[in-house]
Parts: structure tokens; sequence; C-alpha cells
């Protein structure tokens, strides 16, 4: 564990310099910056795994697959929150796991401006923040809920989100749409948030931190409330204790 | 100035780890912990202020006028975007300024988990983060801009914006709503975004960041784009190259 996560440390230092070193500039060389950061944050990722893990494959947001044993593969999103990367919001994230024979076995997600760092590991069954351990919190009344919906600065999604999930909102104590999928959820593990729903939140996004949340205590779903599948895109965590279920005939997606 | 500059940056440090240790607990103590928060942070800010500048009046979002000599008033948000604070997103921040016969002289933004601290004094008329210039961007078309509008955790406002300004935002590079005033205005100042819109800003939260805004290029107006008074409720600011009276007569608010 120490290996990887120094990797993750060392990537995010980097990062947080590309943060804070956007500039004023026309906005495509601001996306041209990004895109360029999110190559140059997974390039080190990359090039460093290789180097400690020379026998593992790599799946990447940016470049796909990259193959050598097929039954172990470091899964990375280096830039999981990209547009509050642009926008000036410091909540965006490194999220690397491990996926072992079609299982999540380890998981990371780092902060490198707030420097939170999460992990959880299958083996251990417990998860972290900052080498202490986090639970999710004990709310089971949607009037208690602090509710999180991933945003991704589309109007039409906001719109879907409204008309799917009006029934939860408009009841939770306080509902804010946030992006970052995986420090949505991260959030929700630590117990600051009770629930988080994403429509299109994917595999890079929201593998490692489902871990982290299902060995904080919480529950996770995909977006249907079918069974949960890492693979399938958008995911529904809640904190184990408020029942969301109830709504499922309600919503209307 | 140093003298101001410690002093919220000693609140900062209290803040920061008020934020950190935000834990799992029942909403109602985690609302009354955000009370206790911005309590704290104000009480320890009113009190350094009050000992040195005994003469002046303060302003506080919590407790109101402090008077003592009408005509110099520090004007303070002990916490600008407390709901983010509570949600677990490290952009929040302590919002100063002086108002002297009725203008703002002197603004300090500051957000204590990324440490980024904003400063402008009308005099040197010059804006600053992290002691370096600061300048708006150079995007002055629509299409090239992005673009924030405050956010309220409310959804009749989520509503109303679309409705109110959905030819801006339909047309912007990208569009997201964000929490705290004062951040989002100073992030048009630094040339990260290009214009922000908020319908509910308040004194205490924009108006330190509207001096940075004005000093480092930008035109602030009043939410119905009438000349700039900081006691107004709302606030649209923008790089002062993008123009969007255009749009003054189709939004319908």
């Amino acid at each position: 564990m120490e290996n990887i996560k120094n990797i993750i440390l060392n990537a995010g230092e980097v990062l947080k310099k590309q943060y804070n070193g956007l500039k004023t500039c026309e906005t495509k060389e601001k996306f041209d910056l990004v895109t360029q950061s999110d190559y140059l944050i997974e390039k080190i990722l990359i090039n460093e795994i290789k180097l400690i893990y020379p026998d593992y494959s790599i799946y990447s947001e940016e470049v796909g697959s990259i193959s050598n044993k097929p039954d172990k593969c470091w899964i990375i999103d280096p830039i999981d929150g990209t547009a509050n990367f642009v926008f000036g919001v410091p909540y965006f994230c490194i999220s690397v796991c491990l996926e072992n024979q079609g299982e999540i076995t380890e998981a990371y997600v780092y902060n490198p401006v707030s420097e939170e760092f999460f992990y959880s590991t299958k083996d251990e069954g417990k998860s972290f923040l900052d080498g202490k351990e986090i639970n999710v919190s004990q709310n089971n009344e949607i009037g208690d809920c602090l509710a999180v919906f991933g945003f991704s600065a589309n109007y039409n999604n906001i719109q879907r989100y409204y008309k799917d999930w009006s029934c939860i909102f408009e009841n939770a104590k306080k509902g804010m749409p946030l992006l970052s999928p995986a420090l949505n959820i991260c959030n929700v593990a630590r117990g600051r948030t009770d629930f988080f729903i994403d429509l299109s939140s994917n595999m890079e996004g929201h593998s490692a931190a489902a871990l982290i949340l299902k060995n904080a205590g919480g529950k996770v779903y995909n977006y249907d409330f079918t069974e949960w599948d890492y693979k399938s895109k958008g995911i529904i965590v809640t904190n184990g204790k408020v029942c969301l279920e109830q709504y499922k005939d309600k919503y209307s997606s």
C-alpha cells in the first residue's frame, strides 16, 4: 500500500501546482491546459505504476487499457472533477483502485489541495481518511439528510435530476449538485453527507470511492437501484440507514 | 494592512480546524456546529479587530452592527459559503472589508483550506492573490466564456436562474452553479472564470470581492444591471470584456 500511496501523493503534488498555476488565458488554452494536466498526471501515474507493478494491467480514463496481466488491473482517474479544477474550485481528486479478478480490492482517493487522503482495502474491511477510520452518518429520515446529486455542467441533466428525484430532494434537509463523484461518495463515507445520486459517473470515477463507502458502512447501487456493478454508468450511494428504495417506484427515469 | 491580514490568517487557521473536525453526527448537531463555527470565527475576528482598531465600527453577518465611529466600519462575513463548509467542499472563505464614508477602501478574501489570500485597496488600485497581481480574463465572446451563477441550495432559485438567464448560459462555453459569492467574484478577478451572476448575495458576502474584481479590471453591476451599490442584494460581475448588457432586455426577472 505504501508504494501506491506514494505514487499518488507525488502525482498530487504536481496536480496542485498545475491547479495553482492556471492563469488568465484564452478559453481554448485553458481547456488545452486541462487536457495537458489530465495527460500529465495520467502519464506520471502510469509510469510510476509500471515501474513498481510491472506485471499489472492499467486502465486509465484518457488512454484506455494497458494490458499485461488481465487479472490485476489498476483503474485510474487522473482528475475527477475536471470542471472544478478549471473553475478554481479545490474540489477535485486523483482516484485509483485495484481490480483483482473482477473485484475492487484496494481503493485510494486524494484531494491534493485539501490534502485529504481516503483509502480502503477489501481485506481490512475498513475505510480511512488521513489514517483515521471513517464511518457513515446515522441519519435515517430523509428530512434530516444532506443530499448530493452529481453535477455535470449540463442544464438538461439538472432538469432531469429534478424531474427524477424531486420527491427525494424536496424532502431532504438540504440538497446540492456537486461535481466529482469520487469526493461526493467519500463525503458520504465519512458522514459529512447522507446520500449521493449520479446519473453519469463512470468506472474510473466511482469505483475506488464505492469500496471506501462500502467499508465505511454505506450502501451502493446502480442508478436504477439494481445490484452494484462498478462497470455500469451512474451510481446511488447512501449511508445505509436512510431508505431511498421506497422512492424507487416514484421516480420516473 | 498587515494587522488585518494577520487577524484574518489567525481566524482562518481556526476555521480550517473546524472544517477538518466536522464529524459524523446528527444533522441538527451538524447545523449547530456550523452556527458554532460561524459565531466562533465572528467572535475571534471582532475581538481582534476591536483590539487593533478600537475606534472603528464593525458590521458582521451574525451580530449586525457594533458602532463606534460611523465613518469607518469593518464589514465581516465569517464564513462565506457555509453549505460548502458543511458538505465537505473546501470552497468557502472569510471575507472582510473596510467601509470608509460610504465607500469600500480595503478588501480581503481568504480561503483557509487552499490558503488563497486575495486583497485590494482603493489607494493602490490593484488586486493581489498571494502577493501577486491578478487580472481578469480577455474573453469577449459569450461562446468562449466560463459562466458561474450563484447557487443557494434552493431549487426554485435554480429554476429562476435558468428562466432569467437561459439566453446567456446556453451560449456560454460552460456554466456552473457555485456557492460562495466572494470566491466566485475573486475567480473572475483572477481570470479563472469570465462572469458571475448571483440573485441573492448580500453586502457581507460580496463587498470585499467586488473591490478586488474592480481593481483587477472587471465590471460590477447590481442584479438588474443598474449602477453598483454594495448595499443592494444580488450582483453581476464580468471581466469587463464580455458584454452581458446586450441581454438586458431578454431576461425576464
